[in-house]
């Protein structure tokens, strides 16, 4: 079995290469070459390739192609933020980038499993209160736009038979570890990994605001859940909207509260950044994910969950 | 008032030019130039343009817009039966010259409006009795994809104000004149006109089935109403499913027997096509289309009208 993971030096990329190793083996057979690519390189060691390139340039997709891999996680992208901030970057990477790597996928001619991180950022309102697996996505960020555009040639792809593959529309991922990234959502991971360091941590929004969320390890359960379902269950519509936890900042707050104790939330500073709440806003809250529960698809029940999730598997504290 | 027409040389274009002709004006202003451009020459006299070229290739784009249009109908593409024969003439020419005149207009940085033919074969089954406005896409067909993606661009590139865009998701046109084209829906249109004309024609599908049709002056109406709408009262989601009338294959026939007598009927023959049936039975039936109707967009409520139009508008007889 051999795997390709486009976006491998990225968080989740990370997280995903560490338990395939981990497990060795995908679909039920032995793991016998991990192809990680990234625009920056990735950590990799024989027999495994850790490569460096973009996507979207002429013969990088076909190159990746040549190693002949049979499960491809494409996990490259330009955040939100990002892509809002440089129009053209956002197009090329999210866009020409994605399409590049089909294209080769369909010249290879072998039709593998693509799993392709998508996002609720599909979705732009106004919003029912809980929104359905057959709610039309409208987004409101070119960031959602590019993934809805990934999506549509993923869907007509494997219609086609160039490709087995599914989208898989994460919610936001939370309790991320390391350094704040653009992601204008980026904050709800800062609110908590910044007091546990003993840093404070700037909170836009109110406190009350409800957001669906899961941790990485959900996110890469998500992935190797996706790289061995039997897609005949799935049918023509191959973007799912996965489930999350769906919890306000006060419960995310109260959940590291009894974690950690008070004086660490207290290190959560009310800064209302009227910016990034115009943006939060316009995001979807709550999904019904009901196609992917039903695929046996799995993420947290609550903010405590999520965040004993962190504890162990970034902070190491069992 | 300067207004380009890509696809000009197609059935709705050349309706279309010939109705701002007639009226001479647009948004209240006179017609000064009208470029006409499609793959082959449409029919242009001075002081309009006619101009050739494939919309794809470089710079083709950018030479359109140093003509500074100021409302431009984008109805140049590839119809469904040719981009599901032709995967990469589909993508070049739906996609690729889309994001092309896109692209092209960002450049030219007036912003003007954009009123683009998308189709109603962005929708894909299973579907409710009636499609409401916020159903999800999920095409079943490449050209439905394609559309899709051209909607996700429009929107998009909207909501950064580099165009006015609205996208219009047309129901069947029927009665079309002339010849049969690539469409799988053009029994919907040959069942009439053929026999009007003494021929026989074959109906492939079982005459219960129910589709939504509007007639070619409804989608010129759609269009020209679209170039003068507020769009202000449109909002983020600028891709609107368009009204039209339901009418079963039997209503139809009802309609041209009254029109046109028994003996005229009768050349319809029933001729169960499988392939066609197959395709005819993926498409949505019946659309809420209340944003639509809300925002003025008006079609036929009958097959009669729609007949009725076709007698007048293509065989001249009032």
């Amino acid at each position: 079995m051999r795997v390709l993971i486009t976006g491998a030096a990225g968080m989740i990329g990370r997280k995903l290469t560490r338990a395939l190793l981990g497990r060795g083996a995908l679909q039920g057979r032995p793991i016998s070459q991990l192809i990680l690519h990234d625009i920056v390189a990735a950590e990799a060691t024989a027999p495994h390739l850790a490569l460096v390139g973009d996507l979207a340039a002429s013969g990088t997709a076909a190159g990746l192609m040549r190693h002949h891999p049979e499960v491809i996680f494409h996990l490259a992208g330009v955040v939100s933020g990002e892509a809002e901030a440089n129009f053209d970057l956002g197009y090329r990477v999210n866009v020409d980038g994605t399409r590049a790597l089909f294209d080769a996928i369909r010249a290879a001619g072998h039709s593998p499993r693509v799993v392709y991180a998508s996002t609720t950022a599909v979705f732009g309102g106004p919003f029912p209160e809980e929104i359905p697996d057959d709610f039309a996505p409208t987004p409101h960020s070119s960031y959602g736009a590019q993934k809805l555009i990934g999506e549509a040639l993923l869907a007509d792809y494997s219609r086609r038979g160039f490709m087995d593959g599914i989208g898989l529309r994460l919610p936001t991922i939370c309790v991320r570890p390391g350094k704040a990234n653009k992601a204008a959502s980026s904050f709800f991971s800062a609110i908590i990994r910044e007091p546990l360091n003993r840093l404070p941590a700037d909170l836009p929004v109110p406190r009350d605001w409800l957001h669906t969320m899961a941790s990485p390890r959900a996110a890469v359960g998500f992935f190797l859940h996706a790289a061995e379902l039997d897609l005949g269950l799935v049918g023509l519509r191959r973007n799912l909207t996965l489930p999350g936890a769906a919890v306000t900042v006060a419960e995310q707050i109260a959940a590291l509260t009894r974690a950690a104790g008070a004086d660490v939330a207290r290190l959560i500073r009310d800064v209302p950044d009227p910016a990034v709440w115009a943006i939060v806003q316009s995001w979807p809250r709550r999904f019904a994910a009901t196609r992917a529960k039903a695929l046996g698809f799995r993420a947290e029940a609550s903010f405590d969950e999520i965040l004993q999730v962190y504890l162990e598997d970034d902070l190491h504290r069992v």
